[in-house]
């Protein structure tokens, strides 16, 4: 056969391509701009319509995550709406750790990622919607280094500050599929979830807070390769300007209950991560935070307790993250929600893994858990 | 202006036209056949684009609820998806009791019913979808007495049957409304909810129990007169066979938990009914109908337990209603669920009131509650 | 295996059971009421998922069109939207001339039809969406016999005064599906052909001349089994009210160029009839006619002029059809547009063959013709 | 009130901020990279809801087309999906040539452009859409400068080698509306024009032939400046390998019909240009390209014959653009397709002007006179 071709020139495209042998390719990931972190791919093949696709993404032992590879499947979708999962494999001792990834695609165009993209145009299509519906206000936070504005969505008329932000790492897309959700739910004049909400609460959502690495196809860092997550301590207009308008703003609004979604390369779980390692934390700081947990881990499936992050020692926490920071600054109810690029230990389902349609329930999801949270503190 | 015109000859019309005098019309509900029930209708008015419309439903004090016409408003579309509300008047001195409502409409074409119609054609649609669905069969349980099928949709594979029957009283189309939103909930491949019921329960779904009522645009009785939800203690081929084909399905899987749905013409709430009249009730048998109402009391605003039906006293059940008799019959968890075809008291919302989407999310809502019931449960 | 189950009490729904055998049923037509022509199916199989069906429809040697069974494949649909071909196979020797149709379908529904069903819901869907429109108005020509309304829409500024019907004949479903075709034109705001013909003509459209056996399931007549397009030289209230409210608002109008659509039984092929043997017929008269002809023909693969009707002797038209009546009543350019059921013997496409996306591309065509042959006229 | 904010960073933005003043902006558009010509803009605006804008575009006396100017209306959306026109006007004498667009939108979020965008995410749903449609094939013609794919997808299994070519000059975005509206006609199995050209042509076709002048918001060049409709005799790898790719192809399958579709600045029209000039033309070979004009004229009162480029004189044409060198190296019968920015002269809509769904029906109209022209041959 001729040989397939691969493209990766454009929205968060992210490949280099070694070497095409028929329909088999040797690949590597280019890290973020100015940083060394690599793990988000994205790419087409083109011309392999029928044949078994062999992908080797090599050397991956220089990944960020190399937890990330064992037991993962890569995304892999041919209309661009609906994906599935390619069967993978992960050999560490492979070209310095390999991925290789199986597939026979049925049509000519195939596109594979580390986890269904969520595209800046997407985005711009996002935030329109919702900026077009009744009590919804636009807010432009500021500008990335590239010039993208950083997005805020305003609505309810209620005293609860929430605040909502997602994609401070650009490859965790999980997130902004999430949003979409949320908006989704928040935005329906329907939705009993959300006409409570609104009437209670004062929703300060950022979709996207980190649009240049998004659109570079980076995993974890903005242009100049800065991970923003470790930088809410002291962010600066050189060079995290994404979350200093973020964080300014928030001083204006004040936060009384924050969710800032990611997503972990290594963990096969949807899980929370709190505070418990902030200065002069008391317990009844902390209880939000568990009673939330504890509603969100009753009301789905798709939440659990088990798998997560170890806990902060008492004062030993990382404040220049944002829920950390969030949580001290304003003694807010914060938590970082992490979704899986792997599939669910607890429930697989081999043919989409976890999901973009799996996101957007659990957005809508948080939200409803926010209301009976809302109820139990009366 | 030429007078405006008025029809009903579809699925599920229903009114007399007694007088039309250009934008104003004086009209009558006719009772379900062989039957004194007279309460839903459904019409279309022609010809009336930009007219303020006066329409005056009369002698409503023969009605079959009268405490369903204060506070009502009828509900209207223009383009047969989209229902809102139309400000309505009752007077009960006026030509023995009259609702008047007004309303302008934009286009020449303007629909009005006691709640958005659910048509046979559209109950065929969600059945063939449904049916099509992976892992979901098709039962023919038998036929009415206008020879249109009992339609029963399973799927699940677990240990729990369960049961959810709809519309006996086919002018309640929040029911069927209801079972479109569980449907989708149960047959969505990526729905954690659907996923987990589906492992734990064995579903039989009847979406609608009375399509003959359905079809002939009647309020509460089949094509014979007969009211469906008092034929459960000895339902007979000749006037109820529709029960008859159902609770004999229900004698060969056994009931572990049902659901019955139904509309409410006076109460201004989402609400259920329970068995607690039954005979030889234990605690533990009512105490699973308990805690479904106040999970779903949590998880829902739209639904709550201030208003509702007074309980029968102990022994003092009416055994020929569905809830009661699967409650006996099969020591079940089961329940009436009432939703109205008023706004809701607590959460008015004077645009579309008590909608078909409010009806799509609880359907939803309930699901999801039955899972944390059965969770609770271990 | 457990028997299938056959239903047929729906919209337009016509079958007789004469027996079940697991996957293979003998069935026939139910004549049209207080009439003889039998020719319209339409019904739902359940229970067959994976089984090969033999459905029988016997006793066909009675049936209107006998020519219209060889070389025909009857319709089938598992979702309801989607219209595919059964491999059928017609025997007229056995059980008085059987049909025999073959198909397994994937779920446990299927319907099968003599072609695509046009139920009365999706008229009103039809109905309401056209009447929203700009610049539509909507006129109630009277009613059935069975009391539903007579549709139809207004629209243009033009001079030219343009009447399009359809479905005197409701089992030519055909008809409407063109209806929807060329209305979504017409209505369409981007749409130039829409545009230009919409200030030169005045349309009178009624998609659906004969409610009343649509939803009967009738093949021919309407509710008093009278074949309406034998009525138009002196309609009657009492037997023919349909076409007498339409030749009334004709009078009214006057009328330059009309199309009556309509499906034949046994020409594989779409073809025009005209007015050939109308009285005092001038060359001229009969030219408007030709030429329509002959640009359709050019404008689309989808028409043709060898397969058709005989034309009638001079002097020798039957004055009792719309197209004859019409043209010589108003001189207009008057036409019978037949599509086949079979699919086209020139261009088979055994999938589908003729389909209700076929009959809605054809009825765009027929207007864009129409604005070619207003300009030739200059 | 506040300032608005102005964002051109994402996909085919151009703008120059000057100043801005509450609601008022002086505004600039940014030449090609590498080049003198100016004219495509894309901006977006926030927090404007409900105030009155004032735009205005100054230095435009430099821009590449003046005659663009007066009797222009911006395109403008609220929706991202719905293109309106915002009431415009063009003053020569105002900041060396200002056009000063008006328009209160009523959401915080408004896009204007010169024309509708198409951005490269849709154009790949777009390519990708067509490659998984049974019988067609995706070719990768090769890349351009910044690495982008020139895709080609191949259909038909006739004799005549058809080419369709887009967007050469990336600001004509009508050019690759237009090609949706063909590619749609084409792969739509029910389409009895597509059914037809398929079984007489094999069609190539490049949506888009200068994705990197599309995604940096260029007019007429690519991403070094170079206008690639002067560069057909003799491209370059170094400075223009679109063509070089597309005419190495043309050259293995040879062409026989040719259009290369374009939008035109100045003429509020669409129409054709053609090959007059080229050396050693005979009657014969001009009068494919005649009759096609009338065939398409005749079809569709959106093209005129009236408006147009002044025709070569004998042996004088500029072989460098894609028509002539096409139909002088292929004799084939070639011709450039222009589409309008301005409303039509002839046909004004003001709501809309000129459309991307115009340019769909136009795509389409477009290959059924195709077809009609290859009957005319026989
Ligand atoms: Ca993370
Ligand atoms: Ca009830
Ligand atoms: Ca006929
Ligand atoms: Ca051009």
């Amino acid at each position: 056969m001729t040989n397939i071709s691969i493209d990766a020139a454009f929205d968060s495209g992210n490949i280099e391509v070694l070497s095409i042998d028929g329909a088999c390719a040797k690949l590597a990931i280019r890290p973020d701009n100015m940083s060394e972190f690599a793990q988000w791919f994205h790419f087409r093949i083109a011309g392999a319509a029928g044949e078994a696709l062999t992908l080797k993404i090599t050397n991956l032992n220089n990944s960020a995550y190399t937890g990330g590879w064992p037991d993962y499947d890569a995304c892999v979708s041919e209309d661009r709406e609906y994906w599935a999962r390619a069967s993978s494999n992960f050999d560490k001792d492979e070209d310095n750790g390999t991925l290789t990834i199986s597939y026979t695609p049925a049509s000519n165009l195939a596109w594979f990622a580390y986890f269904a993209p969520y595209s800046m145009e997407r985005h711009h299509d996002l935030v329109a919607e919702a900026a077009a519906c009744e009590g919804v206000e636009y807010l432009r936070l500021g500008a990335t280094l590239d010039g993208q504005p950083i997005d805020c969505l305003t609505m309810g008329e209620g005293q609860a500050e929430v605040w909502l932000t997602a994609r401070q790492h650009p490859g965790e897309t999980q997130a902004e599929w999430w949003m979409e959700g949320a908006l989704e739910c928040l935005t329906d004049p329907t939705d009993p979830v959300a006409l409570a909400l609104r009437k209670r609460c004062r929703f300060h959502i950022v979709p996207n807070c980190n649009p240049d690495g998004s659109r570079r196809g980076h995993l974890r860092t903005n242009a100049l390769g800065v991970n923003l997550n470790r930088e809410w301590h002291e962010p600066t207009a050189q060079s995290s300007p994404e979350v200093l308008a973020i964080r300014n703003h928030m001083d204006e609004t004040g936060v009384d209950f924050a969710i800032d979604v990611h997503g972990d390369e290594a963990i096969p779980a949807v899980f929370l991560a709190g505070y418990e390692g902030i200065p002069n934390l008391t317990e009844d700081h902390l209880e939000g935070y568990n009673s939330y947990q504890a509603i969100l881990d009753r009301r789905t499936p798709d939440f659990q307790t088990k798998l997560g992050y170890p806990k902060a020692a008492p004062g030993k926490a990382n404040l220049s993250m944002c829920t950390t920071q969030v949580a001290h600054r304003f003694k807010a109810t914060a938590m970082t929600l992490e979704m899986p690029y792997k599939d669910l230990a607890d429930a697989p389902e081999p043919e989409q893994g976890w999901s973009p349609e799996r996101c957007k329930l659990l957005g809508r999801e948080c939200m409803a858990a926010l209301l009976e949270w809302l109820d139990r503190k009366g």
